[in-house]
């Protein structure tokens, strides 16, 4: 299963959400996301491109690393995901073993679904609004001519390939 | 919450198990476990007495990291466990963090509780019989009492301080 996403910061999410609609997009879901980033004990995350993620959603947690990324254009990396039944527990485990905690990532997701695609309009706290384009499926090529189509049709420019994580980091 | 645990060899399961009854134990539950045991990637769980652990207990899995030993007569250490959606996929997840699965101990395990005590009376593969007495509470004192006592009330000797870990592990 590969992962494709596509970010553009985006200063009206108002307006793109009644665009998405008038094209049809289905309204999914309202998320609250705290993510919790973790340093390794000794590998430098940031020059490896990987992450550790630790991420409440509503009332769910999960865990997440995030490998590398595969590809210039879009964001593709390997990504393993699973729930685990505690986020605070889970957080100790893992600074038990030698991983820090060093940034916390606040937004409000809301998402829609085009034609089997995920927009996810971001109010990321400290960052400003963006929309990130998500294609899950096997074929690299059809995700990507599709992510480009929607984003031309949207009226969406640019392409921001550092993740809120980065960009926090950059900001300081 | 603390936890004490007591690990005795035991040739005779099924005299203990009449023994247990007798004194009014009641049958909890039979296990079958498969634990999977990680080395770290750069710290030696050995010297430092630690462990990190994937387990997969009938249908459900979960992670367990273990402190080292705080005190010689028993087992006493801190324990941080949660539940986890997937073994395999955090299996994986630990792999790409530089984690490594290097051994496996499978088990069968049969439940007792007396007084409030659990009694663990386990088949392990490749090892042999045991019976674990564990106590959970807040208070070392009581329990220690609680376990020598039961100990002897049920005709149980020796003290087995190493876990099945390092005893297949000395095995080789």
């Amino acid at each position: 299963m590969i992962e494709l996403e596509v970010k553009v910061p985006c200063t009206d999410l108002v307006g793109l959400e009644g665009r998405l609609k008038a094209l049809g997009a289905r309204h999914v879901e309202d998320l609250d996301q705290v993510d919790l980033y973790f340093s390794h004990p000794v590998r430098d995350f940031g020059s490896t491109d990987e992450a550790l993620r630790l991420r409440r959603e509503n009332e769910r947690s999960r865990v997440t690393y995030k490998g590398p990324k595969l590809d210039q254009d879009t964001k593709m990396r390997e990504e393993i995901e699973l729930e685990v039944e505690d986020l605070d527990r889970m957080s100790v485990l893992l600074e038990r073993v030698g991983f820090k905690p060093y940034l916390k990532v606040v937004k409000r997701r809301t998402v829609y679904d085009l034609e089997g695609m995920h927009f996810c309009l971001d109010r990321v706290e400290g960052l400003g609004d963006f929309v990130e384009m998500e294609y899950q499926g096997e074929d690299l090529s059809a995700g990507k001519e599709m992510i480009m189509d929607l984003k031309a049709r949207l009226g969406l420019k640019g392409n921001e390939r550092r993740s809120y994580l980065e960009l926090l980091l950059e900001k300081g």
